[in-house]
């Protein structure tokens, strides 16, 4: 569970989700690259700020601020590249309504410690695998190769830091705790995308 | 004020800056290495944050996410060198009462747009500025070699990040406003440092 996400198979297959994403997202996704590269931009810089977020939150909890400010860094790197690629298109931010994804994962979120904070972090590490599983989608899906590597150029990040909050969690609760509660969380994202959110998004 | 700072003075001036830091904060600051450092790592981090909400505020306006990003990952880079340098000496963050001056400043951000972009420019740009005269101080007083050497290596990016704040202004508003602004924020930022905060603080 640390290091691989990815087992050999033909279809891709992520360790952390329960379902695979559909031929019908990856069709989605291409047919709107512009709007969905906003919306990568978008989600960059929120796994900034949720990361930061959390950061501020336990603050004096021993060798999470070591882990998150130089996860923050990447994610506004990455921000940061997919925002002059739009700017390279003639295109900037704008506001994109979000679909259901993120709201509807932090629901599960249990609001009392200790519980809280495992479910920051497997939900954190949940987003990031699916971005993860995406962007290897769009890797091979994409027509444009100029996307081409910019997916492939972001995603190995996207693994690594599901691996980073997974770590997280590992080093702070009891290992049997930790799957189990991953399990259900897992389900969640899995029925949260069971039907495709009409509006072309990383996690529609 | 684009690029310089500082006159050739003995005693450090900052362009900016109406009032210079008394030798009793030295005093304060010097005597007080450790608590001086958590701080100094709080500043760093909060730093970060108000410059990531700048960016998520303003998010579609042109030319702002592409100055803020980069800067934010500076912060949270400063944060690290800080904390790996606390933890070399058996410290840690801990959660430490803020000095008025951070608060007190953020009152005098006008509420309106446009107002309130500018005051925020240069709220941040007079805090960088004063961040910097202080971190100059240090370099040149502190008597351990360690943290001389620290604020040595971080004390031109307070200055420059100063700067991008000047020039976020000046951009955006005619400049005999942002001058004007400016002066009445300095003397507000003067007024609160006038009396010393009894905790040694960056900004005490």
């Amino acid at each position: 569970m640390n290091s691989i996400l990815l087992s050999g198979q033909s279809k891709l297959r992520v360790k952390w989700l329960i379902s695979e994403t559909s031929d019908a997202w990856v069709k989605q996704a291409i047919a709107n690259p512009i709007e969905l590269l906003i919306d990568h931009a978008h989600c960059e810089r929120k796994a900034a700020g949720v990361a930061l977020q959390m950061m501020f939150r336990y603050l004096c909890e021993p060798g999470l601020a070591e882990v998150l400010s130089p996860l923050v860094r990447e994610e506004l790197d990455h921000f940061e590249i997919v925002l002059e690629l739009l700017k390279s298109r003639g295109h900037y931010l704008e506001p994109l309504p979000a679909p259901p994804y993120g709201a509807a994962l932090a629901k599960n979120i249990r609001r009392l410690e200790p519980e809280r904070m495992l479910d920051n972090f497997l939900v954190s590490g949940l987003i990031e695998a699916r971005s993860y599983e995406r962007m290897s989608l769009l890797a091979s899906h994409c027509p444009d190769r100029e996307l081409q590597n910019l997916y492939k150029q972001l995603l190995e990040s996207e693994a690594r830091h599901s691996c980073l909050y997974w770590r997280l969690a590992e080093e702070r609760y009891e290992r049997g705790l930790v799957i189990s509660r991953l399990e259900e969380l897992a389900e969640a994202e899995s029925e949260i995308l069971s039907d495709l959110h009409p509006e072309p998004r990383m996690h529609s």
